[in-house]
Parts: C-alpha cells; sequence; structure tokens
C-alpha cells in the first residue's frame, strides 16, 4: 500500500486539491503562497500553517514569546510573497493541561505583537487539549484586485533577487544543536518582508518567501513559470558572520543558503531594467538569471552543476 | 504556578484575546461563533477549529472519510450559528507519516464533499508531519453588512428554540464506546444547520450552535446579553430511539441533551410572536424564555433547579 513517504509532500498537495470545476471567486485556488480570493470588491488573500512541537520546533531553545512571534512570522511571510497587506489571523492552540498561564499569555503576546507590527491582527481562534504543543494559524491579507504577485510570471531574462541574506537560520539551527553562542535570532523570530512585498506590486514577475531554502523555492517558481534558473554561487548573499560560524562548525555556508530553509527571505524575479538596490528597508541582491532552459543550475567560476530542487518534508529528515 | 486546568477554557480565551483598540474593519472579535469582518463591501465571518486524534476522535470508530466531513461540518456550523453563507476553506493536516495515500485522500475527499454541500470550498491549506492525526479548519463566510446573528441580542419574553432533535450525538458516542449498534450517524457526521441559520435572519435575536450542550451554549446567549433562561424539561425535543438507547444504556437522555454536546443544531431565541414552526427543512421546538433574571433554570413540572453553565475542556474529562 502506497504511503506519504512514496508520494512526499507534493504528491500529497496534489491529491488534496479540489479539481472541481473554476469559482468565479477563487483567483488562485491551493499551489501558490496564499490562494486569492475575490470578496466583494476586495482580493483577499488566505494562508494557514501548522507548527508541531517537536517536528518544527522545541522549547529547549526557544522562549515562548519567540514562538508565538514566528508562529505568526510565517504566515505574514506568505501573504508578504504575494505583495498583499496582512490583516487577521484566527490562532488554535493545542496546549497540554498543565500549561501556564504564564506560557499561553506569552505565547499569544508573541503573536498578537508579531501581528501588530505588520499591521495585522489576531480576531479568533480555538484552544484545545493537546499531549504537546500545536499552533494552527490562518492568516488573511488583503491586495488590490489585480494586484497580486504569483509563482508563475518568470520570464526568461528575468533577473532573480533575494532580499537580504541567506543561510542565517540554518546557521542559528545549527549552532542552537550544538549548544554554541553566536546569531540565532533570524532562525527563532524570523522577519516577514511585508513592507517589501507591498513595494515589489508591479515590478516583480514572480515571487515566492523563502521557506525551504533557495533551491527548493526558485525550483517553484520555474516550475510554474515553466522556466529554469542559473545561480551564480558567488552571487549568494551570505553573511561574513554566517560564513564564520560554518567555519566554526565545518559546514558549507552555500548548502546553508540553497536549502537551509527558513530565511523568510523574498525570492522574485524582475526584468533586467528594472532591478532595484533596495526595496523599503532592505538590500536586494541578484544571484542570477530565468532561462528557458529547464532546470536550476548552480555556476560556480567555470562549472555549472544541475540542483536538485524541493525539500520534501515527508521524504526527508526530521523538520 | 497557575495553569490551565485552574483556569479552564474560559479564563484562557479571555486571557488570549487582543485587548487592543478597536479596529474600523473589525465589526465583532473573539468570543462568537465566528469573527464579524468588513472587507470592502462585504461582511466576512472567520472562523476555525482544530480535532486532534484521541482527544476529539478515535480512529478507531470513524471511517477517514466521515472524518473529513465533520471536520468541515463543526466549523460550517459555527458560520451557520451567525447566519452566514460558508464560502472557503483552508485545511492544515499534521500527518503521520506512515499514513497510506487511500487514507488521506479519502480524509479531504469528506472535507471537500461537506464543504460543496453547503457551498463552500477547499482553496488551500498545510501539510507537517506528526506523530497524531491533527486537522485544523479555518473557514470564511460571507453576509450583507449588518445581516449577522450574534449571541448577545436575546431580551426577556423572547422564546428559546432549537433546531431539530437533541442527545443524538451523546448517545451514538455512548453506543460507539459500548461498541453497540444503534444510531450513531449524527455523532460521526453531524449536519450544520446552514441553510436553517440562512432564514433565521432578521427573525433570530440571537444564535449560537451546540457544540458543548444545550446547558453550557444557552448560558453563553445568555452571559452575552445579559439575561437569563427557563427551559421546560418535557419540551426538550429528545428523540424515542434516543430515549431506547438511553434505556438500553441505563444513562439519562436529559442529561444528554443538557450537557452531551455536539448535536450541531441551532439554539436561537425570537420575539413570543414570531416562533417559525419549521425553519428551511428542520423542525424548531420551543423549549422555555428568556427572563430577566440571571441563571439557567430547569422546570420539570412544580420543581424548579438551576442547571450550571458551560462543560469545560481543560478542566473536566477527556473529550
Amino acid at each position: 500500500m502506497t504511503d506519504l513517504r512514496e508520494i512526499g509532500e507534493f504528491g500529497l498537495i496534489r491529491l488534496l486539491t479540489d479539481h472541481s470545476l473554476p469559482h468565479p471567486q477563487v483567483i488562485l485556488g491551493p499551489g501558490d503562497d496564499a490562494a486569492v480570493l475575490s470578496i466583494g470588491d476586495r482580493w483577499v488573500l488566505y494562508t494557514t500553517d501548522m507548527l508541531i512541537e517537536d517536528v518544527h520546533f522545541t522549547l529547549k531553545t526557544t522562549t515562548p514569546y519567540q514562538l508565538g512571534q514566528k508562529a505568526l512570522a510565517v504566515n505574514l511571510s506568505d501573504i508578504a510573497a504575494m505583495g498583499g497587506q496582512p490583516t487577521f489571523a484566527v490562532v488554535s492552540l493545542g496546549l497540554p493541561p498543565n500549561t501556564s498561564t504564564e506560557f499561553a499569555r506569552e505565547l499569544y503576546q508573541g503573536m498578537a505583537d508579531m501581528a501588530h507590527t505588520h499591521g495585522a491582527r489576531v480576531v479568533g481562534g480555538d484552544t484545545v487539549k493537546s499531549s504537546s504543543l500545536i499552533i494552527n494559524v490562518a492568516l488573511l491579507g488583503e491586495t488590490e484586485p489585480g494586484g497580486a504577485v504569483f509563482r508563475n510570471g518568470a520570464k526568461p531574462g528575468d533577473v532573480i533577487c533575494v532580499t537580504n541574506t541567506l543561510g542565517d537560520s540554518a546557521a542559528g539551527l545549527a549552532l542552537l544543536a550544538a549548544n554554541m553562542p553566536g546569531p540565532t535570532a533570524k532562525h527563532l523570530v524570523p522577519q516577514p518582508r511585508v513592507r517589501e512585498g507591498r513595494l515589489l506590486l508591479g515590478l516583480a514577475t514572480a515571487m515566492i518567501d523563502l521557506s525551504d531554502g533557495l533551491a527548493g523555492d526558485l525550483a517553484h517558481i520555474c516550475a510554474q513559470s515553466g522556466v529554469g534558473a542559473r545561480i551564480k554561487k558567488e552571487l549568494l548573499p551570505i553573511s561574513k558572520e554566517v560564513r564564520l560560524v560554518a567555519e566554526a562548525l565545518n559546514q558549507d555556508p552555500v548548502q546553508w543558503a540553497l536549502r537551509g530553509g527558513e530565511d523568510f527571505e523574498l525570492l522574485f524575479t524582475v526584468p533586467p531594467d528594472r532591478v532595484p538596490s533596495k526595496i523599503g528597508p532592505s538590500t536586494v541582491h541578484p544571484i542570477g538569471e530565468i532561462v528557458a532552459e529547464p532546470g536550476i543550475r548552480l555556476i560556480d567560476g567555470e562549472t555549472m552543476t544541475v540542483i536538485e530542487g524541493a525539500y520534501d518534508h515527508f521524504r526527508l529528515g526530521d523538520s
């Protein structure tokens, strides 16, 4: 009998997609960072993410306040990646009965504060008993009708860009796992690029947030746009700090950038004559270009290697 | 240190409510069946519910298809209780990696079919790895601006009504627990009263769906409306089938009606000159009246007893 380890996360998502007739209010169904709905005279974005203790986080290395911030941040990042303004969240919490009220309060405060920072708020939820901590957030966003950036608009010749730096989250996770001091803030509390996403509306031809790592998320853009990509290794924006952490831990920082995941920066494509150097408070780094030939290739000096696509939560590893 | 068993579910909900300033788009925040938002020229309803294996269901007594139907139904029922039309759901699934693709497919199909039956559809979601099965549904609904029924509009003199019969779900649960044959359909696949909720717009002064049992859910209406209630025991609509099951299991069917929960019928109040005998396909049963004096009293012939309010998931029992 086939199980989820064989078909994988992306096989499962295809399996669980409603193949019924188009609906006049559904501009975009499953398969992008958020669904896009036409409600009255507005476009409404709609996303959800579930975080489970000891699968997605451990309470050994995060405070409840940080965890609350992160639970909202990963959803805010999905709305940002569509170019939307996040608006309203509902939160379901599965809590062990011996959870302290202080813990629950701090967890919630982290969620509320992260939402407020980006102009959103928590308007409802559900609390249930559970053996381990489970957090589900559903988040709405709004945008002007017609004003959303999808994954499928990248064209050959477009420049591939990312905001800020890559690999910071993987470096932070590695430090926490090794119980070593160092920069872990971006892993524990990622900063969703909401303002940047809004400013990229009308500029970016395709956009996604970096949740699975550059290789996997770029593969989504390429697959949905019917294109390929060439990335220059020397252009990958990896901070000096991350390089030092990698050296100390005997790891390859390029692999962290390509596959580490959870940086929650924006990955987008833009015509070559429109590449910005900054977008809002964030630096923009061009890292390669979109090509017609399928596949993602990493160029390192004179050598070019095809790199594999997406990280699969059911097939691989334990995160 | 205080924990959730001391403050209970309702203390927790108060703890986790955003007390920041009013927001012009938030017509109603936490504390009703769904949040009510003003988006463009529409009112949008917004609710979420989490179901956890061995807390809310056991795979020993439900098929994946039935479970999918129920996961959607409990959310559809929340939208119905506001008088709204359910529209769009996002679904998060926590699945053990050895889940068969057939199981996942049937679970999803149950959700999609239940949504379609009531004019809604699943537009996105998240799938994550988990040690036990977790299902979170967030659901939107729509209604005309101004056209929602809240919990806080009940007035002394209003007649208290319920749709159809009470205690069926508790009877079904008791049969399944005793491994005895009998009517379990309403426990396994509750039918949300969406059409009825729509028709009660402009008629009901307050409304809630029966998820916790009549005593608990009526307590919510009374608390939020600042009123009390008198219920006549002889008027409680308990089917002959449920009475027979109760007799066979040596249980009190009135307790099932008052505290069993999960009937997902509508409980509503209506001025005495406007009590319908049917609403859509459902029979309406008047069971008592709203009074000014606080508290809920059960009248049994000449005796009148105060009955306690809501079931608390963190304080009591194991469901």
